[in-house]
């Protein structure tokens, strides 16, 4: 389906390519949000009725769509996916000076949520088959440094207990969730999941989410359904949900008038705006979902037997939303990614690597970590390119 | 003006007059928001445009038109008042184990945004004139317990440094600001302002939110101007203005491409969404204010020359925005608080009771403090009535 001669550059090739799978378009984006449904109604709601802030009937009702959605027992909505983050590492019992396993291929929140609970990142290597934690690699390592000793999990090296995993779905892509939960089983380590960008993505069909003690979700602007900024915590865990709603509504016990608080909690709350933004995305998302399906077959078709890189597609035991979708440069090629990035860019064609990793940045370099090559040689090779589910209408 | 017979109970005549002062009406809140300007057009707009979440042009706006109407420089907005005081205490220099004095007599989010940095409350006794910090009391203290060596304050009896004095407008009504700054500059100690009740408050001509280094205000739904969720960090100087909106946008460096951070940040951003309404609340913000003021000029005559308790007035050198009114009783009429909040609250009046004093929170009550006398007697006199704009609107 290349339509370019052979002699093109590749980042000629994949400029083209692009433009032929996405269509005209001066300033086609990574991902944008379609505000096609009931959003217009459900925030004049709001507004009409007055209750736009922290209480209001949108907040249960978008916690009881996510739920149902998910299959998990419970969602309690937060103010953003970094929120959701921070308390379920909390709930999930990790404490000041304590590690937590997650991979350097990953967004700032995943490491900063660590942070916020005064505990420390232990970096973790992917793989190149889910993009997510390698589960091989992270069970030979563990078993070299850490021993279980009274029920939790100690790192002999640094002698600090090892609170949690948490992997992360990256694009979308759920990790080998039945490998991680194994491990996490047997160096009794809670598991987490960063479940940001997996709304919409199924493992062994189940949706992700379920598999971890907590899972967070992310409804940024860029992500499949959007509350402008949002995220939720899913538990199928009765007990953590009331602590989870207690803690992000600032620990306020309940009473006509009193104002008492039990602990120190957050102001995490999901504005009922917000909320009712999230109630109308949601309605659509089995919708967007399809489009973005189809439009990574689309991508998939376009990109096959070109030299020099790859599409990457959804691993196997899964079915991915395909949130962003990316291409993997062939080794001999990775000097060409920023001219690509440059080419398609200044085409108006938006693409982007791999967030920075995690051990690179200055204020995480000291943090242990594993042999960290995979990850290493990804974040040479990937390429975000333009996802947003309008795109797919051609497809469908 | 009080049309009760003088052998009816004290709750009985506060019951009447506020029926008489907010006229009819079956449930009258405490404060409610009214969306009747240009909401509708913003947030519609933000739909239209797609541009829902962290960056989009009202964002931009709402920062300008803060800054112009507080007078104070610069605006940073964040995704509530919490996160606000959260930075603000950052930025003014707050580190782990050193002490912030704040008053015991607040709302849980002054006392949460100190332990989210890791410091201990010191609790400060209050002013029966402001229902903020009282500046004599706490000078004597000081002088009492603190020492400044070598530039820093340092708490003699714990050893602490402390590092930040953050005083709250109650209810909108300034503290004595030129005691409070001459204070922290006898003992070298920054001052943060909670302004989140005190938009629209002025102390000598000039709006709250100026005086200390940095401030912070709430847009919550019960706020005069509400975003859903929302809160700023006012500050007059450039840098750390910088600082607060690059740590408040996980401190991402700029690049057309790359995920680069340079230091641990924090997601609190405001959505787009979210700034709309402000920008459209903002705009009727002087028509709410002067509501405001001829709803509290009715309370005070209405109530004026009533035996048993009166009705709370601004202090000497301030304009306040009288966010919730409040009634304090005398001291020999404490014992029919709760009668009071009873009777009101089943007539469809709502009226509470101040927010619990955070020294008798579990969680907060080993930590230092001096004297708290006056809050504790504040705190079983003090009730709150109904305070909404558009309840002034027979006395405008």
């Amino acid at each position: 389906m290349n339509s370019q001669s052979n002699s093109a550059s590749l980042p000629e090739k994949v400029a083209s390519i692009l433009r032929e799978v996405v269509g005209s378009g001066s300033s086609i984006s990574l991902h944008e949000p379609s505000f096609a449904g009931n959003e217009w109604n459900y925030v004049k709601d709001c507004l009409d009725t007055g209750w736009v802030s922290s209480v209001g009937s949108y907040v249960d009702r978008f916690e009881q769509m996510l739920a149902e959605f998910t299959g998990c027992k419970h969602a309690v909505v937060v103010v953003n996916g970094t929120a959701a983050l921070h308390v379920s590492l909390l709930l999930a019992g990790v404490t000041e000076k304590t590690e937590v396993l997650i991979p350097t291929l990953t967004f700032i929140a995943t490491a900063n949520a660590v942070s916020y609970c005064g505990a420390i990142p232990h970096f973790v290597d992917s793989s190149e088959k889910t993009l997510g934690i390698c589960p091989e690699k992270l069970s030979e390592y563990l078993t070299q440094i850490a021993e279980v000793r009274d029920g939790r999990c100690v790192n002999r090296r640094t002698g600090r207990i090892i609170s949690a995993l948490m992997p992360m779905h990256t694009f979308g892509h759920p990790v080998d969730l039945d490998e991680l939960m194994a491990i996490g089983q047997r160096f009794c380590i809670p598991v987490v999941e960063d479940a940001a960008e997996s709304l919409g993505s199924y493992y062994k069909q189940r949706h992700t989410g379920n598999f971890g003690l907590l899972a967070a979700l992310s409804f940024n602007g860029n992500k499949v359904v959007t509350t402008g900024g949002g995220g939720a915590i899913l538990t199928n865990d009765s007990d953590l949900a009331a602590r989870a709603k207690h803690i992000t509504t600032t620990a306020r016990v309940r009473h006509r008038w009193e104002f008492i608080h039990d602990q120190i909690g957050f102001n995490y709350r999901l504005p009922n705006l917000n909320a009712a933004l999230g109630c109308a995305q949601l309605e659509r998302l089995p919708e967007a979902l399809s489009l973005k399906r189809a439009l990574a077959g689309a991508y998939r078709e376009a990109f096959s037997g070109m030299a020099g890189l790859r599409f990457f597609e959804e691993p196997a035991d899964a079915c991915s939303n395909y949130w962003l979708n990316c291409i993997l440069l062939d080794h001999d090629r990775i000097s060409e990614k920023d001219s690509i990035l440059e080419l398609t860019n200044n085409r108006g064609l938006a693409t982007r690597p791999l967030w920075t990793l995690m051990h690179y940045l200055p204020m995480y370099s000291a943090c242990p970590r594993m042999d960290l090559s995979i990850a290493g040689d990804l974040a040479l090779r990937v390429i975000n390119i333009p996802s947003s589910p309008f795109l797919g209408k051609r497809y469908a």
